[in-house]
């Protein structure tokens, strides 16, 4: 079993000018991850896979981002028991509303952790990935306070003009 | 290789009571079709089989019904290039817009023909398959010109008071 | 009869780089076409002769593309059996919504196979043509497989920086 | 040419119920008017012959109730240049959106003058039909001041529990 | 009493680049209008001595526009019986759908004929008012008829590349 | 001057079920009010006279409630200075929407302070124009601080099953 | 430290009805978890003092339900490092988009994992507090993947009439 | 006491160029305010402290603004009896209206007085505080209804070509 325990996917190349947010956060707090693209309609089969051997690889979270008919997030929490963390990719006609909807209402039984739309519903997607594995790490848990406390400290009194 | 190139396939018991109009009028029209519950969450493999089987079992058109982030029609285009109908069936929280954004805004290369959301939505799942098919059947092309001719037929001159 | 199968219409000429994809899609898995401005508004008895002589002309697929107050498609599926697939173009207040809603929310008789919003959905509406004609061609079918298997295998396994 | 110079047109039986608060509020005050189904998907023929006729049978306002993919008033502005009033009829999954939508985004060219959705916009429709004849007709602008003037005075001065 | 049978009126010179199709398309149909700043929060009682007096100043056909909270239309239609015609500007957060509700939800008694969101409602506004005036104008039905054909006969048979 | 500050306003009698909450929230904080019947379109010179008059009269927040094209609180807000609180009356079709942003998206210049949707909006109307008046009320502060203890006082620890 | 690792919280005891399905399922689970009203509004406190207690107290999944201006789900997860899933209850007006609003679209730095609307999310927020335990606990991810091939096993092969 | 009486605040410094406008025409009316920086999630602790002081500190106003999950206000208003006027700020991929809902939906007892999306509501925010406070200040009630009178006066006759 690898000590990754995160997977980044998404579904294709143009999703991850947006995903990188999730795995920036994740260099920050020093949890170690793998990405890959994963289409849900131009590579079920990869999906299929990935979803078998995620519990044996070891992975714990799984964040997946995805626009349009997102059916990746949706389709890999039918596939594993890994928590899986939805990111809907923000769209030309439909600001991604539809993304929204395809990854957040899912059926009893299949639970996807659905975040904001867009790049900060990626870094809040690898902040939510790192929360739920400083369940049990300590060390991770004191990095992630950190990290807490510093944003919290960065804020100003008052707003200046630009 | 059967005779049968329809199949009507949905996500759930409970989408039955809509898909049920697309089953009646291909039985007005005397177009044979077979009915399963293919859940793309739940039974991700039952879709995988059906997907990958249907061309070899001669489906010329799968009518898909299902709610929520529903997943089964986009998923089965993903899997078969039979032509796949999309009905996006009627939900409580959102009306069937989720069902329709899950269904309708598929990415290049996986089409899914979408209907009007609910019943009515079913029912020219229905018909439309039989134009389909009717492109290269002249008796069922026949019916269904009849068929369309009497519903113009049925309209009354005037309102009547009820 | 005329060899020609597909028909792509749309209602003005502002629609076109739209529908291009779909023409361009066709273009490249060989399936020959025609295309038209018919507006249902301004041309109303240009859309009335397309639609009665559709069938005698050896359509089989009408792929119609519209925005706003989208009629095209809708008024073209009332006046032929031939299978209509409808586009909704995106529009600039309403971003295509109004487009989609006109196009999808068909009346029980005449269904629309609806695509998705803007330039993807003329893309996959030139698709789903390919794959209704493919049911009896199995040429064309060959290379409809090809195409999807090719768009498969396109997809890199990991994201790149940009 | 008849005495007769408002025609209230609706897509089907079903929309009876709302267009009939149109015919009513005509009937209060004294102008005659006519009605008819006319659907524009089931029957386009009849629709064509009412448009192509309406001026010539002296019609000088058309109200046009539709639900759904309303094509109904939009069809008819594109027929006669006599002016169209459009009632969007309340659907059920959508509340009438879509009707509004499809009657209300008219391209360039053929201006459709849309009601509030529902019975009040049926109402209203009747109430702007008087007000265009009433231009020139001194009679009937008396009796519409009148009616007007009497729902204001109806109006109580403080709200009372019920 | 003036000739001028059609008032344009805006809430604000933000307005006025949208609703200035309205004015163009009556200059090529020789209809004479006058045209004004009637802010229905900022000008009330220019709003109230408008609504008063139109009907003796021979007003037959207002053209309302207004934005956001777009109240002008409405009140206009509360203070005359002259026909309203509404045009939603198009907004900024909202895209005019703050607008349109805001001027097509009428209670009963007092229709304003909305027109489509933005500069193609404020053509449709010039040309329902000209609908409605050539009800009684032979002449400028004459003129309105050519106008419609013209546009018609403009259309294009085949899209062309840009 | 009267000592009633606060009046309840709304557009017709069907709204009072709901601003009655605004009414007994009042009543159950000692503050006297004024409530009547203001359609802004069936009775707009009441309109204007309550607004000219508000500042004399001694009123110092007005809480007015409509639904649909709800143009009475945003026309107050134009004749006084004098707050105006907008409530949002749920409609059929829309739900309330309609109203929100006729209420909502006022002009610079123009402030209408909304509540939320329906009748949990009119009871935070009256706390609001309680606040208001708290501000420079010692005694009404203390009894609104009061009120709001018990409020927080009355949450149980748990769930119960109902 | 208790052995309770799941807390669930809500805005109100009209929350219930929804949230119970997340303590249904944690029973058959074998899940144990408190449960508890933690109004953001009517009793900060109380939800100050839960959040900063969360981990020291052992908690390791807090499930939040709330309706309207949800602000429980966002505040909690600004106040403990512990994962916030947030269930958007069901609205009137607004039928839970709303809640889906305030509790989805997080700012950077402070992740919900937000569930589909009413009480599917209620079920699906239990299951993903066992996904994420299930991580480190070997005998709760045999339950749970029992309880999921259970849900799939049972899905019937045809629908039936009902 | 200080004798700033408004106190301005918003959830980050990206929100100042939206709230400006409230200082702006604060500044135009002569009326004293602070400003801060106070974010419901990174700064809990800070808005706890400024609800607890607000009285105290002898502000009768609070204008808050935020955007997305838009927390601030609603919680502001929970914390203190000052009434708090709210300002939903635009949003990249909800425009706003996920900030909107979250200020507007407040439950019984928290009013937050919100204003219209963005910078006209910023500014209508300041006139709403100017407003309250000119109830009890007859010097700034002569200067606010001189601001009000002066805009009426801008408004021209006529629109001119830009």
């Amino acid at each position: 079993m690898s000590d990754i325990k995160v997977g980044i996917i998404m579904g294709s190349q143009s999703d991850w000018p947006t995903m990188k947010e999730a795995a920036d956060v994740l260099d920050e707090l020093g949890v170690p991850y793998e990405k890959k693209i994963v289409s849900a309609h131009r590579t079920p089969d990869r999906l299929w896979d990935y979803g078998k051997t995620a519990v044996d690889r070891g992975l714990q979270v799984i964040i997946a981002g995805a626009g349009g008919a997102a059916h990746l997030p949706g389709m890999m929490a039918s596939k594993t028991r890994v928590p899986v963390i939805g990111v809907p990719v923000q769209t030309r006609a439909l600001s991604g509303v539809d993304s929204l909807y395809s990854i957040l209402q899912m059926p009893r039984g299949f639970p996807v952790a659905t975040m904001a739309i867009g790049a900060a519903g990626a870094k809040n997607g690898g902040l939510m990935a790192a929360a739920i594995l400083a369940n049990t790490d300590a060390d991770l848990a004191a990095r992630l306070d950190k990290w807490r406390a510093d944003l919290s400290a960065s804020i100003a009194e008052e707003p200046v003009d630009e």
